[in-house]
């Protein structure tokens, strides 16, 4: 078969995809919004989210326009980046965009309709909310391959160099750098609503829960609102852009990879480039057959809920699985048997850390419980058991993505003996870049899964202000649990294939210094440098191109060996980012919420009407200062993320910055893991508490549970998963900036 | 002059040091220990605290005999490690036992003297508090040098090949080893120490303060006895533990680096494996010379004090700065004046550290003070800010470790061009041990301010049980408040040091892997294996020795890059394990704390003459769990620290190896300054309030801070401390086994 006719399959399913989110998008729109009070609600919440993300791209417009601005000043002023970039950036970040802005608009107004029709049936709630959500896996995946495509077919047009093998190498090492643009904007709607969410939520909690004594999401505690807003902004926007730069990444990464795999055959190189496309594009397909699997009897509870779910993503991951070994059959694809089992390793790496996550987190098992359990102590053991049990969560997932990495390596270069020789090496990456593709193929129903889950919160929030009927509540109620466990899972499924594709941006960053290097410096500056090296296998051929180069000898050229000072550095610099990073997330939330806390009881204290329900808060000021500290909050650290990778690149190099990459991911990864564990840990003790465990609510032991549900606040939703984005953000960066990187330190 | 004369000053300086610290034990003893009231108090800490350390010896003793018997076996059994090492390790284990039993020996006698002294003046009670320190300090100098002493000359009598550049070699990768007996002694003496304290701490803590509300070091709280033998076991005898083991690592590792910068020339070999003795040696009459700095007037305020002790150590560190270049000059050792520059780099770094952690967690300055204010909206916002400060504490630290690690580097290169060549990438490396050497030479006074601290605290715990006069409280608080200063400031060093010493044994890692192949693989095999790896530098000279080879033909020989993903594997694995650790550190002290929660209600419930003051509380019992508890949870988490790199070397090899070490000693380090400076800012914080400051004590704003220091405690007391030494131990082990790693992974 001609690889090139394959290719249209990827267009194909973006398509299909949109299409079908467009389907499920006017079917939910078609569905009764129920009473006046509860569209009423529905349209603050609307409002207010939409209000958020206006103010937030406004800012993002910004830095992209200075941003672009820079990369067209490196490639036609200097030079010294590729002339591609300023744009490929600006669809990236515009299509990331566009999809959190389309799942957002889905989600509010599915809120509303989900408890509409849960007053009906548990099935028709959930189909609503479940449909809804997987407008936005669907926008997603749909999306990211549409740009992938478009600049596919843009590049294969415009570049024309005489060699087709180093056609694909440009084509690939250029289409990866629209990943920046999708990581810059994604780090804002991470960054920004996840202040913005807890600043709300935490807000919300400490003066209404604590001091005021109103429940969660009473009408009558100023900060509701923005606290369902912040439900919105944060987990439905945040995670769509967070996923959507991992989806993409992953794919071009490996692409990338691909393309040095096989350098001297052409065609063997298109197959390579093809591979994580297609596994993609077949797993669009999959997912849209498993968003139909999923429905449920009445009477459903909690166990049954959580299967209909799985059936759905349990089924197109067995069958993409299944058909990864048609697909690279079909493409006759070198060591495609191998490669398919790489495909095997990253799915199943995803499912035990997406069950260890529930492990952990859910008040099934013990390790929650007995957080609960040292609330008899108060909030000071909550609090320390609480980070201990959240630290040691990351064991498991740590060793599975190490597992992960070795197997997919080994597995794709046929258990060869010789691992690190240079053509191996090369297969090895791209087999780990390819357990990051399997891992991500049924993007599309796992996230309608995640999707869900602030759907079915905001439906609860609704029926609750809205003042429905009981039997109603009790519904949403068990949808709205559903919807934590899978947030849960589904932050741990963010966080694996996080990691695996910063791998993969790794390894693609030595293929992109390749590329920097030819385009920087001429063909006898190099031959000067390669000669400085001593090495036999590094040759510069008639052209002046390095294309017979692999990834030892640029190991080898740049010394990135654990012993060289600046790889040191590096490391530690990487490490310390993350944390920085954190602290920085941290310490925003924690302001926000403070001018939350003193709006809340500015309103309580100037209108005494509001808590006896004579007269209605003022919500849109709330949601003003949410919005307002979430701006100013998110500027700092994200800038913090672009910029410590040029400077390491300036001071210390390729070295440093591999050493800074490899870090900031193993550090990050094990943070990340850390905080979402212990911060969902948090959550479900509390939740134990108020199911009438240990005194039930407002005993000792819940108000105790309390205060470590709302530290676990920023830990789970603000800086846990920014540090997804900021291990993808840096290498990104780093390969954006692979230009400048050489220019300073060869020239 | 003959460079073996000069060899002699460091047992002389040993012996020295050894002698003051008899003289000031005497001059100590001689005080009057007060009341019959403070003597029966001092005697059930004194009581308790050996109770504990005799118990924690016997389980240590067990471990040791079992793992000496391994060494034994795998030496003299299987032919594959070093004949020396069962004994190194031993003697390793019990000088720094011994240095842990006297230290604490003599705290245990000088708190009641302190308090006694204090009931005449001020300059009294610093005097023998500082004094006692001063036992410590040069205690464990002494027997360091002293075990570096005897050990090199028993080597150099016994240890007899051909050549003597390659006896230097086998002598200085042998001592080297004598480091993991330190070490692991260390663990189990900070790792159970730390449990004890924290476990009495926060028990006595959560129902005496909290429930009851009785004042700290109150008579009636059952726990207040174990909370004193506490401060003594885990501070004095962990902490000295701990640093025994950075000082004689630092100066065994740099010594190795040395052996192997200047092979092919025997006599610049021992220069430069003397060189780092020498700077200790002089280090330690500047030392003792430091200590008799050391007073005060009367009515001297927190800041006189301060600068009194401060006067001591800044003494000691200009006048090393100033004589290491006269040491090296002497010496005539190559590189001489490049590498005393790297003596002071390390000693600034130690500077900054230390300041730094002081504006973190001192409530003089913002971070902490912020703290205590975000107390206002309740206890989780104070843990919100303080984790978001403890994580942005991280970066000026790491960017001094950075800074400090690639200026000791370039020094000790005459900033060489060509820095990565094989002769300056080993010049670089000494640089960088010499570095911490620095950094550490004047330990024997700075240790002397670290253990002043738990004396001042003791002392004052002393004064309030036994009822002393007010002004003698007022003189005892001064003192304590200053050993809460001088005790972050030395978590700071501990920590720095900690980090470039592992730095220093991860580069002798490499040393010691290739007398392992020379040891476990013959000739043929040897040439077999060089000959695959293709390269020219690497060769095996007639005697079948490999004694050419740098690093930078190791780093090639086992792929140490970082695209090797057994390498990334490793860091990964590195980053998890002082997660895991700190996970489980964290766990024991909750489950400890809340044994003896239970058991203090139990004494208030049982007999209510307790609270009343009538009837005195059951002490030993209290003591007595505290002993239980530590023992039967230190054991997983040092097991784990031993095992881990065992394993990584079984499964991934010396690249693996090297992987882990580089990832858990650059996230351990972030890591540890991360606890260890959220924990000091929260005790602030609450010492703020306490001070009468926003709303004072039992006000709303203190309760949160005590919830905050509460959580602090085990932060800063276990876990974070605790990391010195999992960092180090990961090489030591690392470095003992890697005859096993080489055997199995090579034949």
């Amino acid at each position: 078969m001609d690889t090139s006719i394959l290719f249209w399959l990827v267009p194909i399913a973006s398509i299909v995809a949109l299409g079908f989110a467009f389907i499920f998008y006017r079917q939910m729109l078609r569905q009764d919004e129920g009473t006046p009070k509860m569209k009423e609600i529905a349209l603050y919440v609307r409002q207010g989210a939409m209000a958020y993300l206006k103010q937030q791209y406004k800012v993002v417009i910004v830095v992209f326009i200075v941003l672009a601005g820079l990369f067209a000043f490196l490639a036609y002023g200097l030079g010294i980046q590729n002339g591609w970039v300023p744009f490929a950036f600006l669809t990236g970040g515009f299509f990331s965009g566009l999809a959190g802005f389309i799942g957002m608009k889905t989600a509010t107004f599915a809120s509303a309709r989900t408890a509409a029709a849960a007053r009906k049936s548990l099935n028709g709630g959930l189909k609503v909310a479940f449909r809804s959500g997987a407008v936005m896996g669907l926008t997603v995946v749909g999306l990211g391959l549409l740009d992938i495509s478009m600049w596919y077919l843009i590049l294969d047009y415009f570049v024309n160099p005489a060699d087709l093998s180093q056609k694909l190498t440009i084509i690939t090492t250029t289409m990866l750098t629209f990943g920046m643009g999708a990581s810059t904007q994604a780090l804002f709607a991470r960054v920004g609503g996840g202040i913005y969410t807890k600043a709300a939520d935490v807000g919300a909690d400490l003066v209404g829960k604590v001091e005021a004594g109103v429940p969660e999401d009473d009408p009558r505690n100023p900060a509701t609102i923005a606290d369902n807003v912040g439900d919105n902004v944060g987990d439905v926007a945040g995670m769509g852009a967070d996923l959507y730069e991992s989806y993409c990444g992953s794919i071009l990464a490996t692409a990338a990879l691909g393309a040095s795999c096989f350098i001297g055959s052409s065609e063997m190189q298109l197959k390579a480039v093809f591979a994580p496309m297609l596994i993609a594009a077949v797993g669009v397909f999959l997912s849209i057959f498993g968003v139909f699997l999923v429905k449920t009897k009445e009477k459903a509870g909690m166990a049954q809920l959580l299967k209909s779910l799985s059936r759905g993503v349990n089924v197109s991951s067995v069958l993409i699985a299944v058909l990864a070994f048609g697909i690279l059959y079909l493409l006759q694809l070198e060591h495609w048997l191998g490669i398919s089992f790489s495909v095997v390793t990253g799915l199943i790496a995803g499912v035990i850390i997406g069950k260890t996550t529930e492990y952990y987190t859910s008040h099934s098992y013990k390790p929650t419980q007995k957080i609960a359990e040292s609330a008899a102590t108060g909030p000071a053991t909550v609090i320390i058991h609480g980070v201990g049990t959240g630290m040691i969560s990351t064991a498991i997932p740590v060793i599975t993505i190490g597992v992960a990495i070795i197997l997919s390596y080994l597995c794709a270069t046929e258990f060869s003996a010789n691992l690190l020789a240079k053509e191996n090496l090369s297969f090895g990456l791209y087999g780990i870049g390819i357990a990051a593709v399997g891992m991500l193929s049924t993007l599309g129903i796992t996230l309608a899964t995640d999707a869900y889950g602030p759907i079915a919160d905001n439906a609860g929030g609704n029926a609750q202000m809205s003042g429905l009927e009981p039997e109603v509540r009790d519904r949403t109620d068990v949808l709205d649990a559903l919807g934590n466990t899978t947030a849960a899972t589904g932050k741990g499924f963010a966080i694996g294939s996080a990691a695996l594709t910063a791998l993969a941006l790794l390894a693609s960053y030595i293929e992109e210094i390749k590329i920097a290097l030819m385009r920087v410096v001429d063909k006898s500056g190099l031959e000067a440098a390669v000669q400085n090296l001593n090495t036999e296998s590094l040759k510069i051929d008639d052209a002046g191109t390095l294309s017979n180069a692999g990834f030892s000898d640029f190991m080898t050229w740049f010394d990135v060996n654990l012993m060289n000072p600046k790889v040191l550095v590096g490391i530690f610099i990487g490490a310390m980012l993350a944390f920085l990073f954190c602290g920085l997330t941290m310490g925003s939330v924690g302001r926000a919420a403070q001018k939350m806390v003193e709006e809340v009881r500015r309103q309580f204290k100037t209108d005494k009407g509001i808590l006896e329900g004579t007269s209605t808060p003022d919500y849109a000021r709330c949601v003003e200062i949410s919005t307002r500290s979430a701006q100013k909050e998110m500027i700092g650290s994200s800038l913090l993320a672009i910029a410590a990778p040029i400077v390491v690149g300036i001071l210390l190099g390729v070295s440093g910055v591999l050493g800074l990459l490899a870090g900031g991911l193993s550090s990050g990864f094990v943070l990340a893991v850390f905080m979402a564990n212990s911060g969902g840990a948090w959550d479900n003790a509390k939740k134990f508490v108020e199911e009438g465990n240990l005194g039930g609510k407002g005993s000792y032991a819940h108000k105790a549970t309390v205060v470590g549900d709302t530290v676990g606040d920023p830990f789970k939703d603000t800086s846990g998963p920014s540090l997804n984005i900021l291990i993808k953000l840096m290498s990104m960066v780093s390969i954006v900036m692979a230009g400048v990187t050489v220019a300073i330190n060869i020239l």
